[in-house]
């Protein structure tokens, strides 16, 4: 069996044991059982405790070698001390994975901590069972109603395309949820912990080549080997984008990193020049990485940078120019020959130059769609981001953007403000479509840079048939570079 | 009358009349009169036009002279050409304010636009009715349930403590939106438009003795004469915070900029840095300058810029040190006596260092207190960021924080992130208990960050007074420096 293949039955596991299921609330182990079976995960789950018949109505074992069948995932809940033991257990049994939550190694400072690390490194490198942590806040695979952590908000997570990878579980946390929140799904979302056996490299690899993710978002603190992750990550991003996050950028904050996940924190500049060359988008912070995530799950890579901006306001329009030009992207040059055509079809009173002032036509479905098709049909235009706040009046050009995004290869992103939910039903109909918005108009210029951005590093590596841009179609919205 | 008191007939109307009132749902003088109605205002409100003999069960009026009794604001919404003669008749009238929301002046960058725009300047230099824009979105005032505005929306805004002044009406919408959906209340929200008669100095000269105002927020895309701006806000925030965002940044815009509210956009970094020295806090994104916002709105300024973290995981402990090390806060240096009071209350998993890592020790409101109130206790600490996911053990932390906050004069924000809604309770009882949450760590960095500023302002002024903390009342809430 091959790694990926190995990590398949991981990621996707048909039988779960939990090593040190608990009757007690307050334990991790009580809380993975139960946040196994109330997420509706519908393979067996395998309580593991010598002192236990039985939990939740589902028979115990008193150990891992006891369960019947074959395990895919042993998730190991137990003090640090007791899992050398329990792995070696999983080894003899065959286990493919083993997910250790228990803290108490290298990062929390002591001997006996890096002693127990380096036992279970030395495990790891003899292969058989995969090891994933320790230190770890768990998996999560929404599809698979798999909530494999402590963490029971997880299981809320909506399923879609975006896998997380993290070095803190803590991070996994906010990542995954701040997508969810945005109405972006999740195809699987890890906390690697204290990367003993499981590291980046192995995870992105698999991600590559799977199916139902699209995007990959990563988050590292610091890293052994730097350069074994540039270079499978240079060959992932020509199939997947990967937007990475990096965290521990100060000097200051050693201390804080030092005794975290137990790698030292590298300086923040090199390791933005290192992600950049090995073509991943990098975020400075954690909402331009939601905002850039959020675009390349939903659209289009762009063919260039040469954007058009359609506002029903002009504030709104000078400060999306604004962040375009922050970004590296230009604003289109209208020929006199589009200009013309914007003129028939706007208001007198709007500009009709780029930015395309949209005003008081913002309400009528024709002539918004005819003056989108006139831009979208234009060489000279790359992409285009739509800003409006939320009235009645401005849904023309909401379903004027809906109906034309399905037959260009151009991205569009939208930004449509509204007070706390009332343009929800829009928001809706735009996203079910594939168009993704945005609360704040830098924000959705933001999206449009990612898609800008992983166009320009699809290029670079020469990869094709990047534009093949489907109908709008759960499966197909997305344009999606073949192997 | 001085001018303040004019500007208070202005902002607090009994009677609003609306020039241009239409029976055509279409027309924006329809959408207005519907929208003061809707909104629910306690005020009178007059139609005016010489076409209609009632509006909505409201008897018209052919015109402003015709209406019995004063009138405290005109807001005018019909063609450009029909407005010059319209405050005339206010002026002649009485009329402490003509709101002129129609469009058609020196923003088309037509002759006549240009020339209606000097003769409505030449009005308002005469003195009598004060004319606001023309060009705007309108006026609102959440508390009076006042939405003198096309903008339906703008009804739903939460009443509050912030006055959001724009250049731009669609600004005015997304900030004072973001806002409220931020949970920060609105005192007051206005779009200048083009600015032929009030400008940035009247109105913060008038808000800065508003006792329903706290926070200033203004957009500014360019101004003719910035130093006048300049001179009134360095003694407006003396008073309160001034938080600014500047559109219109860069050189590839001034397109966008020039054909908007009429005044071609400055360089950035000169109006930053002039912003800076008038004791302004810049925000260079709409993101921060909701949370800078935020926290001002809520919390004390602060005495230094010495943090402690407190963070559930060790990853967001991370993410926010390096937050702080980029606002140029620094992590507080914990003495001897502290990290070992630090080391009893905690967990022995834990690092009782800064930042503290409340870890497994998160639901032990007893525990979480002590090992706050000693932080808080401790001189060399100005302000505390507390970090968490929702999870319901991490409660007894947010508990915590509720419960000394009020006891301490120090700034305390809170990271509470959470899948939509389900930390809503929680959230709602830090923020009731004037403690401002945010989605992300950065964010609450952001918000703490500002507290410092502003705290560097006042005693760069020589302010005293500023730690007067009260208790946990609604009117009190807030360190605020006595005039």
């Amino acid at each position: 069996m091959d790694l990926n293949e190995q990590l398949d039955h991981i990621f996707h596991p048909r039988t779960v044991a939990v090593v040190g299921a608990s009757a007690s609330p307050e334990k991790v182990g009580f809380r993975v059982v139960s946040n196994l079976l109330e997420a509706g995960f519908r393979g067996r789950v395998y309580p593991v405790n010598p002192g236990l018949a039985e939990l939740f109505g589902l028979r115990a074992y008193p150990s891992i070698s006891a369960i019947p069948g074959e395990i895919d995932l042993a998730v190991i809940a137990i003090p640090a001390e007791l899992t050398i033991a329990a792995v070696k257990e999983c080894m003899a049994k065959g286990v493919k994975g083993a997910l250790i939550i228990s803290g108490g190694f290298s990062e929390v400072g002591t001997k006996t901590g890096a002693s127990l690390q380096a036992e279970l490194r030395d495990l790891a490198s003899k292969g058989g069972t995969k090891i994933l942590g320790p230190n770890t806040q768990g998996l999560v695979n929404p599809r698979l109603h798999l909530t494999a952590s402590f963490q029971s908000t997880l299981s809320l997570l909506k399923a879609g395309n975006v896998a997380v990878v993290t070095q803190s579980g803590g991070l996994c946390i906010y990542i995954a949820h701040a997508l969810s929140n945005h109405n972006v799904g999740i195809s699987m979302a890890m906390g690697l912990g204290n990367r003993c056996g499981l590291d980046f490299e192995e995870v992105i690899t698999y991600l590559a080549q799977d199916d139902e993710t699209r995007v990959i978002a990563i988050y590292v603190e610091g890293l052994e080997q730097p350069k074994s992750l540039m270079r499978v990550a240079r060959e992932v991003v020509k199939r997947k984008p990967i937007v990475a996050y990096k965290g521990g950028r100060g000097e200051g904050i050693d201390r804080a990193t030092l005794s975290h996940t137990g790698a030292l924190a590298g300086r923040y500049e090199l390791y933005k020049a290192a992600f950049a060359q090995a073509g991943m988008i990098t975020a400075d912070n954690l909402t331009d990485m939601i905002d850039a995530i959020k675009a390349l799950a939903f659209q289009p890579p762009s063919l260039g940078k040469r954007v058009a901006i359609f506002s029903v306001q002009a504030g709104p329009a000078i400060i999306m120019a604004d962040k375009c030009h922050e970004y590296g992207l230009t604003l289109a040059q209208f020929p006199p020959a589009l200009k013309q055509r914007l003129k028939q079809l706007g208001s007198p009173l709007n500009a009709i130059d780029n930015p395309v002032d949209v005003g008081w036509k913002s309400d009528e479905f024709n002539d918004c769609r005819e003056m989108l098709r006139a831009v979208l049909e234009e060489d000279g235009v790359d992409g285009i981001v739509v800003g409006a706040v939320f009235l009645g009046s401005n849904m023309g050009l909401m379903r004027a953007v809906i109906d034309v995004a399905k037959d260009y290869k151009k991205p569009i992103t939208v930004c449509l403000d509204s007070p706390h939910g009332t343009a929800s039903a829009e928001i809706t109909a735009l996203e079910e479509s594939g168009i993704p918005t945005y609360p704040l108009p830098e924000r959705a210029v933001t999206g449009l840079a990612a898609l800008v951005k992983y166009g320009e590093i699809i290029r670079g590596d020469g990869g094709g048939g990047i534009r093949t841009h489907g109908p709008s179609t759960e499966g197909q919205r997305f344009s999606r570079p073949s192997p």
